[in-house]
């Protein structure tokens, strides 16, 4: 069972700056990261987005040749893609914005092509709520599940926007920084409880290297990051996480905590990837092998036994 | 099989003051906490430290009746206990020292009773590392697991001293923040390589709310914290967890990576009690039973299966 997958969010050219190296124009984007990743997984995935006419056709290449549906992705002429710049500090924990130009994002009204309006899964990636919003209603029939990504930047622009989506929504997928600013709630446990109470059943919030929770009713769920010596980039790793968890929900039957647990644990894994080279590098070169080995790692990572009185 | 355990460490008065309230000349120190949860793992162990003639029958009551043997806490006839008056902020992660009056610490000089001098277990909590060396050089030989906690405090004042400790100890068990001073490593993977390579090969670092983890060789361990809506008093968490660690390496046959392990988990989910109330009032009421269960919540939380293509 393979279900329908349709994402939007955006394919950009990012400039990066960490203390390990930078890199420019290079091949970027929330639905660029969690399309790769969720291609692991899923053999039926659109993208919704919009480039310029300098998008290089060799980046086209490598996202279609990951299977990746591209119908939705629309090219405008005489225009330039996306392209943000950001500065890492020492630690990556944080990041200055360097420069924004937005080119075609100004203007992108997202069209879902025909064939994924019926989508079973819609992810829709960290952009502004109007045009989450737009692409969730021209799907012909809620989709079973719709997750649902965003950032500081539009939660103090759009609150009204975003509870809409928020209540339309069954799987939230935040920071654990966003989870407090939306809700005024430091502990997690209470944030989760507050955004639940507006709709989503199931909250994940990405705790970078610590890892991540899940939250739903009362079960909660908590996976450590595997930690590293040397962390590259940590740019898409948020978004790597979210393909991975998408594309494996999209092979499971239903919705639940359990396979939820499994998908966060998929999703803490193939980032776990991405932060190991700059850009989409590492993403683009990861097999189903490679990931085994990866997820029986961070297994015995995070196993223990309860014993007593030996 | 019961090893003898040795702690040194304070026995305090604390003045408290959290967003959920606050206490003053509570039962605290380091020793108070890692005593009492040591003893819910073993029945032979003692104390060294040090109190005032202030110090209230009562609370030396509390700790003997826990099985603690207490012929090596000192009592000084015109003085007064060692107080420490601190304020944590609102997300609990920060804390300022309001007071601090050492009294009976500006002259300790520690005397190790003979029956503790073979202990298996030493565990050397958050002192003056002098005061930390002159104990274990008051050992008859030396121990088969010496823990070692200490500050920033100490690391910015002793680093000799301290880089001597660290040789001659197994295990060490610190904050991220400590790891990150002591090695000037970002990384707690590379910090606790650096801290290996002076010596002990169990590094366990703390991170508070985010879990604990253990580095050993080329193996990792990462445990989460249980997340609650309220944490009332972190004062003695390290502690706890501390305490819980060595009264549970004291029923195991030899320290090896998987009984570390099991140790950790057990001082996530002993730490988890004392920071639902304030100071020991917790602790003290803590049964093998509650912490079964608690045991079993903390698997729950951290338990997930591989599986895929359904």
């Amino acid at each position: 069972m393979n279900n329908k997958l349709l994402v939007l969010g955006t394919i950009a050219y990012d400039g990066i700056e960490t203390p390990l190296g930078s890199r420019d124009k290079i091949l970027g984007g929330c639905a660029t990261y969690i399309g790769l990743s969720a291609s692991l997984f899923s053999n039926d995935c659109g993208i919704v987005s919009i480039i310029g006419s300098d998008f290089k056709k060799e980046h086209l290449k490598i996202i279609k040749d990951k299977g990746l549906d591209c119908s939705g992705v629309e090219i405008v002429e005489n225009s330039k893609t996306f392209y943000w710049k950001g500065r890492y500090e020492d630690n990556l924990n944080s990041r200055t914005t360097l420069e924004t130009q937005l080119n075609v994002l100004e203007k992108f009204k997202p069209i879902v092509p025909n064939k994924y309006r019926d989508s079973d899964i819609l992810v829709l990636g960290n952009l502004d709520p109007n045009i989450q919003l737009d692409v969730l209603n021209q799907m012909n029939s809620r989709p079973k599940i719709i997750i649902l990504d965003t950032m500081n930047y539009w939660i103090e622009r759009f609150e009204n926007q975003l509870e809409e989506l928020i209540k339309k929504t069954n799987i939230i997928s935040i920071n654990d920084d966003e989870a407090r600013q939306i809700t005024n709630e430091y502990s997690l446990l209470k944030a989760a409880k507050k955004i639940s109470n507006l709709g989503p059943k199931f909250i994940i919030i990405k705790k970078g290297e610590h890892g991540a929770m899940l939250f739903n009713e009362d079960k909660i769920f908590s996976i450590p990051a595997i930690p590293f010596e040397e962390v590259y980039d940590p740019t898409g790793a948020g978004d790597s996480f979210l393909g991975a968890v998408s594309g494996y929900l999209s092979q499971t039957k239903k919705i639940s905590f359990n396979n939820l647990k499994s998908a966060i644990a998929h999703g803490i894994a193939v980032s776990s990837f991405t932060v190991q080279k700059f850009g989409t590098e590492n993403l683009l070169n990861l097999t189903q092998e490679k990931l085994s080995l990866r997820m029986n790692e961070l297994k015995n990572i995070s196993e223990f036994e309860i014993k007593l009185n030996f």
